[in-house]
């Protein structure tokens, strides 16, 4: 597996596109985008498991059904949830202004958006504006896309791979966004507002794609924490639609579900690098955990815990802190096998052996803490259940982000 | 009812005092205090629920597991937690050093602790000082008992009221700290660093006692959050000295649990105001859910939503979040039936009806949203199930106050 450029363009038969068409009324960024494959993909996707689902979920939630899709568009700068029947018409429209523009089926046609909630989504701009959309559609569009996706978003998140199976050449590429509300639960089938959307050229029959893509999504996207919020527009989209010409995956291939894997978790840490004010990704990890789903639960509880990201804010080694989260879990583990490491690029530092203090350097530990990329690492001893769980650090700019974010 | 002064010490028999006596080492604020009745009590209590137990939690557990006290000794600046079987010995030895000095059984001694987790307590202090803290007992103590148990409190959070039972004139007094690490959840005669003392001359039995201290906690701390974080100190104690002279209550009574449930309430309102860097008290109320679990669920996730808070600090009507952190709570509810109003001394001002936003004044939402206690009431028209959950807004302070709270 190599990592190569062009995002969701890098496999063949994928364009994107992304405009300007005044859904940010106040400013000049992009803010509608469309992928589209020039055949016919199987498709699977995990929505958000919030009880408020967005229009744009319910109509992709629908249209995904049957597995199959060609093309998703996505606007930015309103989530269209919160705003009833009107809200439902609207994201159905958008389903077929984009399928009509590409001359495809509006039920091939996936939905999604983020921005702010219970604002009516001025859908008229959005007619307007399609075919100046699918004129800007490219095979190396993948640029515009992805900037038409973001919000406050300040870095761009996108990845792709190269693999190999049965001899022919495989490409999966992928774009995300998110930043903040970001605390992705997505059920079987269902949850995360990040919105990720991978292509591939691989042929994978659609039950073989939800498969892995529900594994994939269960040890990366489910395992981010920017701030504890499960939004009600959080969508992860997987297309393939075959070009590589391999022999159709009708069961798991280990190489293709590796580089998906690896698609996934290296989109997942991008966005926690990235969560809203965010100076550091702080990874968590727990090892020796009775089985994997305590590991995920202790290690999703320190990651996000205000009074843990605080301390990784100020470079504090606060190891307290870590087992107090770990305390309040609800997994089962014992305290007194309890073993935490701070680590970085500047080196580790043991902070507690046997759920107790030990002697260490605060200035080593500072040192660690000060780096952009922290693991705290923690051990249990107790069985083999092994999690990383991805965060970031709360920061002043956090609140500033999020005490107006509306204007 | 009457409110009056006087906190703990306001019940005859009671004596509080509180001292420095250094384990706060870089302050010259009072650290140690002392709460004691000069007869036996009835006592009940919670602790925290947090699988790593403070060593106080744990002696105090064991302790009160008979149903009776008669003094209670509490430091501040250490929490004696993750301090192993040395944490354990000199928690123990602190409820010695309280019981001899007061010529009492170490059985009949509480101890509770709050401060940085992990450090071993400088027990021995404690012993050197503990003759200066009886010798400042006094029956109007409270002060400085107050003064003593404070961390990051701004605010000095005390109340007591009286009733009559029996034609006999009854006290009920208490003081509570904690402001940081504030989530409580104190399950049958368990769970709060929230530290809450209730003192009372009225005649209750053990089992009594228990009933309504279990009763009251989980319609008021229990439904207090500053920031998700359940401490591994937290503990609610209350004792009954009988010095009121009533018949000894053998079954609740209506007059007696409403006191203690309003001495319970307005002690978690005086924290949520107190949180952490907050400049507002949120209450986050919920009527007409299907049941009372499902408005506490509700209206708790709200509550603890960072992106909710944010809004509130920054006075920004913005109700999408709400209704999201409605859909992530795990509670069954009906978005389409949700109607949500903010409310202060400016006003109020609806901006959802039936899940979608109604035409509001953003001025006036502003203008509500700006004062010191603002409630965001939410309305459901499914059931009966209502609640309150007491809380605060997201600030610079907190990310400030966590950041290097070590130090």
């Amino acid at each position: 597996m190599k990592e190569i450029s062009g995002g969701v363009c890098a496999p063949k038969g994928f364009l994107a596109g992304g405009i300007r068409c005044g859904i940010k009324p106040t400013s000049q960024k992009k803010d509608l985008a469309l992928v589209y494959s020039n055949n016919f993909c199987s498709a699977a996707a995990m929505f958000t498991a919030n009880k408020v689902k967005a229009a744009s979920v319910q109509v992709s939630m629908a249209n995904i059904a049957d597995g199959n899709l060609q093309a998703v568009i996505v606007n930015s700068g309103n989530a269209n949830a919160c705003t009833g029947e009107e809200g439902l018409k609207a994201a159905k429209q958008m389903a077929k202004y984009a399928a009509d523009a590409l001359l495809i089926d509006p039920e091939l046609v996936a939905v999604a958006s983020t921005g702010v909630i219970g604002v009516p989504l001025p859908i008229d701009i959005i007619g307007k504006n399609i075919n100046a959309l699918k004129a800007n559609l490219r095979n190396d569009g993948n640029a515009d896309a992805l900037e038409a996706i973001m919000t406050t978003d300040t870095r761009k998140k996108e990845i792709a791979v190269e693999i190999e199976i049965d001899g022919k050449i495989v490409h999966i590429g992928a774009m995300t966004k998110g930043s903040g509300m970001i605390h992705p639960d997505m059920a079987a089938a269902k949850h995360a507002t990040m919105l990720a959307f991978i292509t591939t050229d691989a042929a994978v029959i659609p039950s073989v794609l939800n498969e892995c893509l529900q594994k994939a999504v269960k040890k990366s996207f489910n395992r981010l924490t920017v701030d504890g919020d499960t939004s009600t527009n959080d969508m992860v989209l997987l297309m393939a639609n075959g070009q590589a010409g391999n022999k159709p995956l009708v069961k798991e291939s280990d190489v293709f579900y590796k580089a998906l894997e690896f698609v996934c978790v290296s989109l997942t840490k991008m966005m926690a690098r990235d969560g809203e004010g965010a100076t550091k990704l702080v990874t968590v990890t727990v090892n020796g955990a009775l089985d994997e789903e305590a590991a995920e639960k202790l290690s999703k509880s320190v990651a996000s815990s205000s009074l843990v990201k605080a301390a990784c804010f100020g470079a504090d080694a606060n190891w307290g802190r870590v087992l107090c989260a770990m305390g309040y879990s609800g997994a089962d583990f014992n305290p007194e096998k309890t073993n935490v490491s701070f680590k970085s690029s500047a080196g580790e530092v043991q902070v507690c052996r046997d759920g107790m203090t030990v002697p260490f350097s605060e200035d080593q530990a500072k040192r660690v803490l000060s780096q952009e990329e922290i693991e705290i690492f923690i051990s249990l001893k107790e069985g083999n259940g092994c999690a990383s769980v991805w965060g970031c650090d709360l920061t002043y700019d956090y609140v500033k982000i999020n005490g107006d974010y509306r204007s």
